[in-house]
């Protein structure tokens, strides 16, 4: 077995966020040239790294390792505190002793996807070719390469199939992509709030992003590393954009309203008069201090390029042929980012395919953030379906 | 009876957009230090003007004049070819001959509101009292600011009642103002595709608007005037966010879906892949030729400002006490920035008041654009109401 542990990762300066890049606080998977990553561009990426956490052990039949995939702007710090940021897991809600995924039961695994900016090689990370930092040099990657290079990692780690893929938004586009793609190597997937391709609002809210990022001068068309600056203006303005797509309506009425802040009265002024700017604004500066804006742009693009279908002469059923994966989909009622329609959609082609799959749309006015939040529905869903799919695998004590 | 009328404009070069702001192509009232603007954050503004036009003529009873009330980016350019973008009027579709509002039937009346930027009084003015722009030395204003603004042009034009209050949008707040603030200067009132406050959500896109042009470094703390330059990134990016929330998901899918623009296989690069974002590059670019980033903070700040309850004691239906108007309220199926529950509380709130009420949920994928579209049950609805308005009010000739 392979006895890889998490590293405990002390919280460090924002400073300290781009030295993540190359030298993360993770553990780090490096492929030389004799393993190139074959890029759906046409591009053959070599070396690259892999950052990735892992919990819990693998077991000596190798059959309990779960990959979780995370979110456009997530990483690998699923449940241990964030170098940078020094917060807890994003998913340690799920993640957990007791939890539906526990690490007393399950060896999890989870990577910095290629692009990605958390260690994972990404276009901030150093380009070897040249000494400095990637930029737009960096070929555009799509999520078939991120699953192609989460594979290459799974065999380093001597994997021959995973018992789960789980993940959500882009974390649940990849999972679609491990079926899609190497449905052998997937005994069961959980996929939370998202689709098998990108919509034209969801484009139309990236690309609002990706331009919010360009218009900022110290982007300098991406190579503002060089010159030791970041457009911060501009991906806090994406990031608020994206946020506003993260909540519903409902939520953010009842979380904010119309309440001011601080204060009873309007200023007639440009201040955060009300809670909900407050709120917006912080969510966009704190966020740069965590994220890198061109990595920023390639993931967005990545997701925007996203489309299970096409990929398969335009009929989805067809991605799922013949597939023995058992399939668990969920969504969320007021997520109006990935609605249930596509989840549906997605359902149906599961059943036209004849997989085993199982639906659950829970009733949430939390929207598409909610997979990320204490939703009690939504975890006693997920630990029947990891329940049901162990008995099935053979793990040992089908409770948990 | 008041011989106005409006002036033919030819189309000018985008160059002289800044002349439009004190010189505008269009008729203007002029108001001294006598007659100053009692604004809602307690400043008089004096001097100040407002620029309007008008289609039709006033008839001897003084009792067929139709204020339209234009939405946050639209102007007085209601039915006649624009002076700065050569194209035809915004609502050419509701206003001409054989229209629902028809000049052959009407006095029509439209003015630019104030802290806009087509020659009523606004940020981009010049303050008389500097001989410069105004920038952010400009008064917050609010939607009771605006309709302030309105009487006074009105009583200007011999008018004491309005025989309709007809707007959109930001234009329906000032409709709905119009009517709680004057309610017996106003014989019927349209409200279409809008709400007595701004929701959470709606203040969250327009400060996302906001921080996208603050973030521009020509933005200048809202002194680019004087420097000679426009903060035109910043603010194409926040048209671009705006311009989503204008369109349903439908409508987008319908219009774009993933189709690409002039090429069947993706770049794999930043450039404008998918139709949607070019359409989206080319809202933001043309938006900024035609309309000042300054007036666009000030604007969006009056919606969010707008709380018609909260005027008074927080009950709506007091807004509207023994009110005589005639109303009618129009919402559409698909649009999600001021959806149909938002016009049915409105509804409820009247019908509380004991006011003559008709409301009309009109079906459609075209979200919350479609008022300023070519959709016919909406034309058919607005032709009825006035119709029976106009046969109450003893306009000649009850057909048209």
């Amino acid at each position: 077995m392979v006895g890889v542990k998490s590293i405990p990762s002390p919280a460090i300066s924002a400073d300290d966020r781009s030295h993540e890049v190359d030298h993360p606080s993770s553990l780090v998977a490096h492929f030389g040239i004799e393993q190139p990553l074959s890029l759906d561009c046409g591009v053959d990426l070599t070396p690259f790294q892999i950052a990735y956490q892992t919990y819990g052990e693998l077991n000596a039949d190798r059959s309990n390792a779960v990959l979780i995939c995370h979110a456009l702007t997530g990483d690998q710090h699923v449940a241990n505190v964030h170098p940078v940021t020094g917060k807890p897991g994003w998913w340690e809600t799920l993640v957990g002793q007791g939890r539906p995924l526990d690490p007393d039961r399950y060896f999890i695994i989870c990577s910095n996807v290629i692009g990605g900016c958390m260690g994972s090689t990404g276009p901030a990370s150093i380009n070897p070719a040249t000494g400095k930092v990637w930029g737009l040099e960096f070929p555009v990657i799509t999520i078939p390469d991120m699953v192609r290079a989460q594979a290459m990692l799974i065999d380093r780690l001597g994997i021959d199939t995973l018992f789960a893929v789980v993940g959500g938004s882009m974390g649940g586009m990849q999972v679609l992509q491990w079926t899609a793609a190497y449905p052998e190597r997937v005994f069961s997937a959980l996929a939370i709030a998202c689709s098998t391709r990108h919509s034209a609002q969801n484009i139309a809210f990236h690309e609002l992003g990706r331009q919010a990022v360009m218009a900022d001068p110290d982007w300098h068309n991406g190579g503002y590393a060089d010159r030791g600056i970041h457009p911060h203006r501009g991906l806090a303005v994406a990031r608020m954009a994206a946020h506003i797509t993260y909540l519903s309506d409902a939520a953010l009425h009842r979380k904010f309203g119309r309440r001011m802040q601080d204060r009873d009265l309007p200023t007639f002024s440009f201040d955060a008069d009300f809670q909900v700017e407050s709120y917006l604004r912080y969510q966009g500066s704190s966020f740069v201090e965590r994220f890198d804006a061109n990595a920023y742009l390639y993931l967005t693009r990545a997701m925007d390029y996203f489309d299970i279908a096409a990929d398969h002469g335009g009929v989805l059923a067809k991605a799922f042929a013949d597939i023995q994966t058992r399939f668990c989909v969920v969504s969320f009622t007021s997520d109006w980012l990935f609605p249930t329609s596509e989840s549906r959609a997605l359902v149906h082609a599961l059943n036209a395919s004849g997989a085993r799959v199982s639906f659950a749309e829970i009733e949430t006015d939390r929207g598409h953030d909610a997979f990320l939040l204490d939703v009690p529905e939504f975890f006693d869903i997920s630990r029947a379906f990891l329940q049901s799919a162990g008995k099935a695998r053979g793990l040992n004590g089908g409770g948990g």
